[in-house]
C-alpha cells in the first residue's frame, strides 16, 4: 500500500483507514502510518507513546484545544474491506469502523495536516485500545503517565454523534443487591428460607422507580435504573439460599460518584446486601465555557446530551470541558452493517475547519 | 467373595450388599448374586428382567403384597467399604447405601428366603436404576412392559423412613414463568422494556403464597410452592428481554396432576408465559385399605405422611395402596456420611416378620 495521503478527501481517507484493519491490540500498523504521515508536517510536533500518537501545534496561541479519536475497532465480522453503497439515494461507506470511529479520525488527520496556522493551538490525539477494558485504554494511560500532553482549554472527541454536538455524558455504575436464605430440600421447603422470594421488593422497587431528568449546563440528562441480570438457585429440588440482582444506574453528570452511590445504597440497602461492582462518573458538558460556545456557534449546531459513557469523562476528570462530535449514527457502532452517510464526513470536516480557521 | 448368605443377620447382609458397589447402571453383579441366592429357595418363583429380580410365593393366598426395593445407589464418594462405628453409644453402619437403601433390600432378602409360608402371598421385587432419570427406572420399566408382575393388594417400599411407616407421597411439578421485554442499550433504557422488572409480581405472589395442608386418608400433607431458580439478562449494559422463574409446586396426593396444573396456571398465567417442565403426580397413602390397617397394627406404628416423591407413586398409579417403610434417616440419603443405626435394621426386620408370619 502507498503511504497515507492526508491530502485525499476525508471520505477516501476514512476508507483507507477502515481497510487498514486495526482491531484493539492490533493498532501498530495504523499507528505507524499515522505517525509517518504527521511527521512529514513541519508545523506539528509529533510524539509517540505505545500506539498512541500526539501531534501538537506550538503557535503560542492563548488557548489550546484537544481533538482526539481512537484508532482501534471492535472485531471484524465479515464486514471488511469497506464498500460504497447507495440506499434510497443516500451514499454510504459500509464496513467495520465506518462509524466507530475511523471517519472522526480521518477528519482530524486531514485537518491536522492542512491547518498549519489554526486560530487556537491544537493537540491532535490518536489513541489505542478504546474498545477494550479501561486499564488498556491509551487515553487513560496518557492521563496517568503524561497528563501534561493532555493539557487544554476544551476537548473534542470525534466519537459518532450523527454529526451533532453531544455534550458530556451520563455516569454509569453497576452493583449487586443480594438476598440470602437457607437451603433445604424443596420437598420440605419449610425447613429452608427462600432467597429468591426475598428479591420481590427489589424488583418491585425497580419496576416502580421513576428516573429523573436533570438539567446540567443547559442540557437535559435522562437517568435510568435497571436490573440487567438476575440469578439465583441451586437445583430444581433445593430451596435457594442466594439471589443476586445486578443493577445498572445511569446518572446525570451533576451527581458525583459518591452521591450516586449514596443514593443507591439508601434505596437498596434496606432490601439486601449491596455490592458495588463498577463506577464511572459522568462528564459535565461544560457548554458554559466560552470556547465551547464559540465552537457551537461556529459549527452552527445546538448541543444535545450524550447518554452513553465515553472518554469525554476522562477529559472532564482532568477539568477540561469536552464534547462528542463526529460522523456516524452511534446506534450502528459495533453493528455488522456499520455504515456512515458519506456527506456527514464532509460536513464534520467543513464545520471543524471553519471553526479552526 | 462367597455367595450371598441369606441366613446371615440383616445387619451383616446390609454390610455385604453395600460393599458390593452398585451405582446406577452398574447393578449386574449385585443382581446376579440376588438372583442366584433366591433361586436356591424352592418356595420362590424367580424371574429376571434386565437387572430387576422378581421372586414370588405362589401359595394361593387370598391377598398378595408387593415388597420392593431398589438395588442401585448414587455414586460412591470415598465412603466405601462400609465400617461400623459407635457414636454416643449408638452403633451405626457407615457408608454409601447404608441408608438409601441397602438395609431395606437386606431385610426383604432375608425374609424372602426365610418365610416359606407367609400369611399372604408376597411378590419380592429388587430393581435397578432408581437413582437416575425416570426413563431408566427398573420399576417403571416393569410397569410398562409386564404390569401383571406388579399385581397386588398392597405394596411396601423399603425406602428409608427412620423405621416409621410413611404413607403415599406428595406430587411434584416444575414449571417456568417467563416474562418478556425488549432489548436496548442500557444507556438508552427507555428504548427497551425490562423483562426482569416484570418478574416482580411473580416473586411477590410466591413470597405471599400460603401453602395448604390437606388431609388425605387421615394423613396431613403439607404443600409448598417455591421459586427454585431464577435467571434473566444478557449483559451488564443491555436491557433484558427475558426472565425465567423456575417454580416447584409440591402438592398433596388428593390433587390430580391436572388439578395441580390448573391451579398453577390460574395463579401464574396472568403474570407471564407458563411452560410446564415436569409433572409427577403424588400417591394417596391408601391407609383406609384393610391390609394397610393390618400392617400398621402389626408393626405397632402410626403412619406419617411422606413429603418427598418416591416410587410408591408408581404403585398408586396402578391402583395399589403403598407405603414407605425402611431403616435409615432419609435426610442422610446421598450424604457423604450416610449411616444407619443398626438397631433400626433389626427392628424393621422383626416388624415385617411379625406381620407376614
Amino acid at each position: 500500500m502507498a503511504p497515507l495521503d492526508l491530502s485525499a478527501s476525508s471520505i477516501e481517507l476514512t476508507r483507507r483507514l477502515c481497510d487498514l484493519e486495526s482491531v484493539s491490540g492490533n493498532e501498530k500498523a495504523i499507528a505507524d502510518e499515522i505517525e509517518q504521515a504527521l511527521n512529514r508536517m513541519p508545523h506539528l510536533d509529533v510524539l509517540r507513546d505505545g500506539d498512541l500518537i500526539v501531534a501538537r501545534t506550538q503557535l503560542g496561541r492563548a488557548r489550546r484545544v484537544v481533538i482526539a479519536g481512537h484508532i482501534d475497532t471492535v472485531p471484524v465480522n465479515g464486514n471488511l474491506p469497506t464498500r460504497f453503497e447507495t440506499v434510497d439515494g443516500v451514499e454510504y461507506l459500509w464496513g467495520r469502523g465506518t462509524v466507530d470511529m475511523k471517519p472522526g479520525v480521518a477528519v482530524a488527520l486531514k485537518l491536522a495536516a492542512e491547518l498549519s496556522s489554526p486560530s487556537v493551538d491544537v493537540t491532535w490525539l490518536f489513541y489505542d485500545n478504546e474498545e477494550v477494558t479501561s486499564d488498556l485504554n491509551g487515553l487513560a494511560r496518557l492521563a496517568r503517565t503524561r497528563p501534561e500532553l493532555l493539557a487544554g482549554d476544551f476537548a473534542i472527541l470525534g466519537e459518532p454523534s450523527n454529526g451533532a454536538v453531544e455534550g458530556g455524558c451520563n455516569g454509569t455504575m453497576r452493583f449487586d443487591v443480594i438476598t440470602r436464605g437457607k437451603r433445604a430440600h424443596s420437598a420440605r421447603a419449610w425447613m429452608g428460607e427462600n432467597a429468591i422470594h426475598k428479591a420481590a421488593p427489589i424488583l418491585q422497587l425497580l419496576a416502580d422507580f421513576e428516573p429523573e431528568t436533570l438539567t446540567v449546563d443547559g442540557l437535559d440528562y435522562r437517568e435510568s435504573l435497571n436490573a440487567v441480570l438476575v440469578s439465583g438457585g441451586v437445583a430444581g429440588n433445593v430451596i435457594p439460599d442466594e439471589c443476586r440482582v445486578h443493577v445498572n444506574y445511569r446518572f446525570a453528570p451533576s451527581r458525583s460518584a459518591e452521591q450516586a452511590e449514596a443514593k443507591m445504597r439508601a434505596l437498596f440497602e434496606p432490601l439486601g446486601e449491596f455490592e458495588l461492582k463498577d463506577m464511572s462518573p459522568g462528564a459535565r458538558p461544560g457548554l458554559d465555557d466560552p470556547l465551547a460556545r464559540e465552537f457551537l456557534d461556529a459549527v452552527g449546531l445546538e448541543a444535545k446530551p450524550k447518554y452513553g459513557w465515553t472518554d469525554v469523562a476522562r477529559f472532564s476528570a482532568l477539568g477540561i470541558p469536552a464534547v462528542n462530535f463526529g460522523p456516524g449514527d452511534p446506534s450502528l457502532a459495533h453493528a455488522d452493517d456499520e455504515r456512515v452517510p458519506v456527506e456527514q464526513i464532509t460536513a464534520c470536516e467543513e464545520a471543524l475547519r471553519a471553526w479552526l480557521s
